[in-house]
């Protein structure tokens, strides 16, 4: 295969460039293509899907610790960086978007505020098959328990495409034992418990920290991706775009009548 | 009716503390309810579901425009706002989130983006009904055609609730003459067009600003929120907060192959 002939492969992370877990991502990368990362020049966790809607933009490439992969850092938010990659930085459309490797879980609602899922729905967007990759720890170092997996998913996502409008979330539990199996379930259902560690200021004003801790609320159910991180099992949910509600949820109940009625 | 036994409705949005929008929800939320807005200290508008992870959170009260009403400002995300508003400001749990009227439409995939919805999807999160009002105009000054469509949706939600894990986001045409339809509708599919314009900085170092424009793919579509608003009819989209996707998506396609054979 001549080098033209490969896959662009465009890599961004909320955890910033100068991640271990970024950097780990881009080598597995190039073993399947071409390798572009664009990456937020601090840490963006919890930023979501957020874009930087006024403010100046900017992507410089800075020196890449992987031997055939350039990597470019920008002063925005995961996703401004995948849309900043696919306008100003990639010389193609890519064949696929990865993101991670997260220093830290997205299982279940935390998909939500992540920015490195929030990197990935963007690729989505773009119409570009996407997966976005976390290690169930945040002060991950050891990320070779993920290396097996980010390969073979990485393939196979090039290979055979996703749907439009779909992308992938893959949560790979740490340490050791590295993980052997790999499972394909759906999100768990569970709420942060936002408690705030309250502090007073020199001036006597009160300021808040974050501390919230996830409660999951369907522990035993063996098809969700929380459930499968904690039994050391690699959880793979196949992620909407689209949040429309069908008018019956599983486990929820059916929309209000009122509200059914002004269908067309 | 007894003071005390109104229920309790907490006011958010992304525009923020200062705007003519949130003031607006503020009041016709007096004749519905108790009434307490934590709202961003500055404009937040594209933060979708941010939240802050490690910084310091101020929340104060500052003086409401709006009779019965209180206000507080907080210099976090819209989603901060709603956990703040929780942990910190409410005396009880909320019967109601509303969120907005935004300054701008959040029709089909701005969902994803928009600040204002992603405080109504906390809400959401927190188990209270939630809904997310916006108005299809970014300078929107005239807010009277939404009132009765707020006063209606916001009073039918009290009354009948959500299902878990549903809010609503409700889209009004801006301008003369006012709606005077809404419509139970899905999300159009469609997609920015992320057209950034380039500038050149005084050390002829590139920047960007972003201009895209929102293309909807299926513009014939009358089941869709964005052909509501631009028929003059308000669109109504039950959005969900759990994304895991159906094996098989309309419209869509279905999975591949190789992951469905890893579902247990």
């Amino acid at each position: 295969m001549s080098r033209n002939d490969r896959p662009l492969i465009l890599v961004s992370n909320d955890d910033s460039y100068q991640a271990k877990g970024l950097h780990t991502l881009m080598e597995r990368m190039t073993l399947l293509g071409d390798v572009v990362a664009v990456s937020p020049d601090q840490p963006q966790s919890g930023m979501g899907m957020a874009i930087t809607v006024n403010g100046a933009m900017r992507v410089y490439e800075t020196e890449s610790p992987v031997a055939g992969a350039k990597l470019y850092k920008c002063n925005g938010t995961p996703t401004d960086c995948v849309k900043l990659a696919m306008h100003s930085v990639l010389d193609r459309k890519p064949a696929l978007v990865v993101t991670g490797i997260n220093h830290g879980s997205n299982t279940a609602i935390n998909v939500l505020y992540s920015g490195t899922m929030g990197a990935a729905f963007e690729g989505c967007a773009f119409g570009v098959p996407s997966i976005g990759f976390s290690l169930t720890d945040h002060f991950a170092t050891d990320f070779q328990g993920a290396v097996p997996f980010v390969d073979t998913i990485s393939r196979l996502t090039l290979e055979s495409g996703l749907p439009q409008g779909i992308c992938l979330n893959v949560n790979v539990p740490h340490g050791e034992p590295y993980p052997t199996e790999m499972r394909f379930v759906r999100e768990c259902r569970g709420k942060w418990s936002d408690e705030y560690e309250k502090y007073i200021d020199p001036y006597n004003r009160p300021f808040y920290l974050l501390k919230g801790e996830f409660i999951n609320l369907e522990p035993e159910a063996e098809d969700t991706d929380d459930w499968c991180v904690h039994h050391g099992i690699v959880s793979i949910v196949a992620e909407q775009l689209d949040r429309t509600a069908p008018p019956l949820v599983p486990a929820a109940g059916k929309l209000p009548d009122w509200l059914l009625q002004l269908a067309k």
